[in-house]
């Protein structure tokens, strides 16, 4: 019986097969995540991982449903696997935000599903980070949520020779858009169409775009230039600079390419990528003002922004970068049991030392001393600890080979000190 | 828009309202959770939160269906919400068993849903902490399974007048059915509906017990007699044995009332329960020597054993008795900005310190020194510290009102001293 297709199973490394996931990697990216979180002041929230389906369509209109993971429950409600976690954080948000000081930063790790046509490979599911700012409608708080995505990437081990935050604005663009409409005195009613045409610019070929463009009255001249001069909005200059203030200005460019396709952007857009363009986007955000009010049926307004970061693209240029560690089992102390009649006396001293908060294994049932000493090794323990009688303990350390003899009582110290 | 009933949103504390769910005793839980697993040696694992439905009636029967969160896919394939984690700790098992040393001492902290009758304040969410050994057929390993349990209780500040283990066996009720069966000349075949009233024996009416077992052939008197007798079998000899050797025999006891519902439990079996009784079950498991061949079609097998211990009756109790701590908002160092035009110098501090680990937040837009001085105390912050000029920090610990003044490259260290 197999797992459905799409879905990961994650085991602990040693990894068997190199086509498995781990689970230590897992963990390892949850723990830097949730630590630079931390440390800028965000706080930690949840929701369900199923929602109404109406909860999707509401924010992204009908045509969500097709990439949902979304059924009928016995109770005949329609509802669906959360694809990403903003309508539910809108939805807690708007019911609870009178309580909550402002500006709101909060984060979380949720787990995501969508349901494509199949392809080979092709995931179902990831992890993401999620972190948002609530309350606020001052570009400082765009600058402090793309601080928070850089440092978060920088505390992996990458650098601005590994990845660059694309920073945009739907206000550019929109710009651009009713400049163009009043040039040529077309109506304005194409906007979405022409966001979605600039968002998939890099991906389509020129006489096609051309052509789409020419249809809602642009020219893909006027688009290129605009693109290629990158002049920054007063929006994204502020952010510039304050970000230039904390020594992020290395990391980050303007980059017109990135309006991000989703229709409830307000504002400011970014994206982060490797730099060498080898992978999908990394993470990516913005500004979206009018969601609490829209989830809400208008009972809530707040200013908001955020970014999603998964696990996926993160993970595949992590191991590009040779930036994982290795996350083989590690014990602190291996019990060896050679005289069982002092079996019980040494779980006593198991015992003990777990209490003391260090890793502990032993050999379960009776074995050949070379065969526990072989177990040790295998689970890469720091020392051995052994009971010679009932009131004495030697601990051994594994790297330098050093030994100390004492009570049992004293095997935390002795551990210290050898 | 609400959540679907039966879910649970988390919200950062302090909560608004005192019927909300706190994601940081969530956090809280699962730290104190993987924190023991690990100094037992455990190991990490995860599996999807969807699988075929046909793992779940495997294992279980088809009559488990009216309890599950199952429906069809997109794809016309009949899937399933996992509501317990072991079928799926079954199949990674015995898919790359032969690669892992055993025995395999592994942990998940699962969400499982159950899709029951609707019934006031009932969830179909929990979280259950899980662990399982495979591949040990000695009671060393039931004890060893049993004493992280019993650890991982204590380590919330849970003691011996809180909680009790009661052990039980499936054998010692195998041969108190087999002996009544060779007695009376009865047919052996009613195990499992004998197995389902003695599971029940607690909360069935008396009258009603002695006529459900006197229609399978036994007497409600002799049950009794057997169950207050509590004489452990030699397996459950030797696991109290090993527990007590651990200073932990104060935390079990012989009770044959517990024998688990589930039909494929095959040896010892236990449930930690709060000494009051105030609760249902906080935990329960045993031995499963049969599932990894059940699951694998006979591709592999190996004696299993395990535990789930869930979030929502932990936390009642932990309420109940005070043990659950305040989790407030809680920041090292707020940094204020009285001066705008140090607004630059001062990310650049606010940047060095979180570089240094530190947990700091700061007014994102200009505010009143005395609205951002209220703001470092609602956020619970250790230290505020603030630019006089560009070259010189002060800090102040406002526990102890004490003041360190000093450049800003080194107020990591002026923290340290203040």
């Amino acid at each position: 019986m197999d797992r459905l297709p799409g879905f990961r199973d994650f085991y602990p490394e040693p990894l068997p097969h190199s086509d498995l996931w781990s689970a230590d990697a897992r963990q390892y990216i949850f723990d830097k995540w949730r630590s630079a979180a931390r440390r800028y002041g965000f706080r930690e929230y949840d929701g369900p991982p199923l929602e109404p389906l109406e909860l999707f369509t509401t924010k992204s209109g009908e045509e969500i449903v097709g990439q949902l993971y979304n059924f009928t429950d016995k109770g005949q409600r329609e509802i669906a696997l959360r694809p990403e976690m903003t309508p539910t954080l809108a939805r807690m948000v708007a019911a609870h935000e009178r309580n909550y000081k402002k500006p709101i930063k909060w984060f979380a790790i949720p787990q995501l599903f969508r349901y494509e046509r199949q392809q080979k490979g092709r995931l179902r599911e990831h992890f993401q980070l999620n972190a948002d700012i609530f309350g606020e409608s001052d570009v400082a708080a765009d600058a402090e949520l793309i601080a928070l995505l850089i440092d978060t990437l920088r505390s992996f081990g990458l650098t601005s020779k590994d990845f660059v935050i694309r920073l945009s604005s739907r206000n550019a663009w929109q710009s651009f858009y009713d400049d163009a409409m009043q040039k040529t005195g077309h109506q304005g009613a194409n906007e979405y169409e022409f966001f979605q045409i600039i968002d998939k610019l890099e991906r389509t070929d020129p006489s096609e775009a051309e052509k789409k463009l020419s249809a809602l009255g642009f020219a893909l001249a006027d688009v290129n230039i605009f693109i290629a001069a990158g002049k920054p909005t007063p929006e994204l200059e502020a952010i510039l600079t304050n970000l230039a203030a904390r020594g992020l200005g290395e990391f980050v460019k303007v980059d017109y390419h990135v309006i991000r396709g989703l229709a409830y952007y307000t504002g400011v857009v970014f994206e982060a990528f490797d730099v060498k363009g080898e992978f999908r986007a990394i993470a990516g955000g913005g500004r979206y003002d009018n969601l609490v009010k829209l989830i809400s049926g208008g009972k809530a307004s707040l200013p908001a922004l955020g970014f999603g970061f998964g696990d996926v693209v993160l993970l595949e240029l992590l191991k590009a970068r040779g930036l994982l560690p290795k996350f083989d089992a590690k014990l602190d102390v291996f019990v060896l049991i050679e005289d069982e009649n002092l079996r019980a006396p040494s779980l006593k001293l198991v015992h003990n030392l777990r209490e003391a908060g260090q890793t502990v294994d032993y050999s379960l049932t009776p074995a050949r001393p070379d065969k526990q000493f072989k177990r040790a090794q295998e689970l890469n323990a720091s020392f051995t600890a052994k009971l010679e009688n009932a009131s004495a303990v030697r601990v051994k350390n594994l790297s330098t080979r050093a030994e100390k003899t004492g009570s049992p009582d004293e095997a935390v110290r002795l551990l210290a000190d050898c």
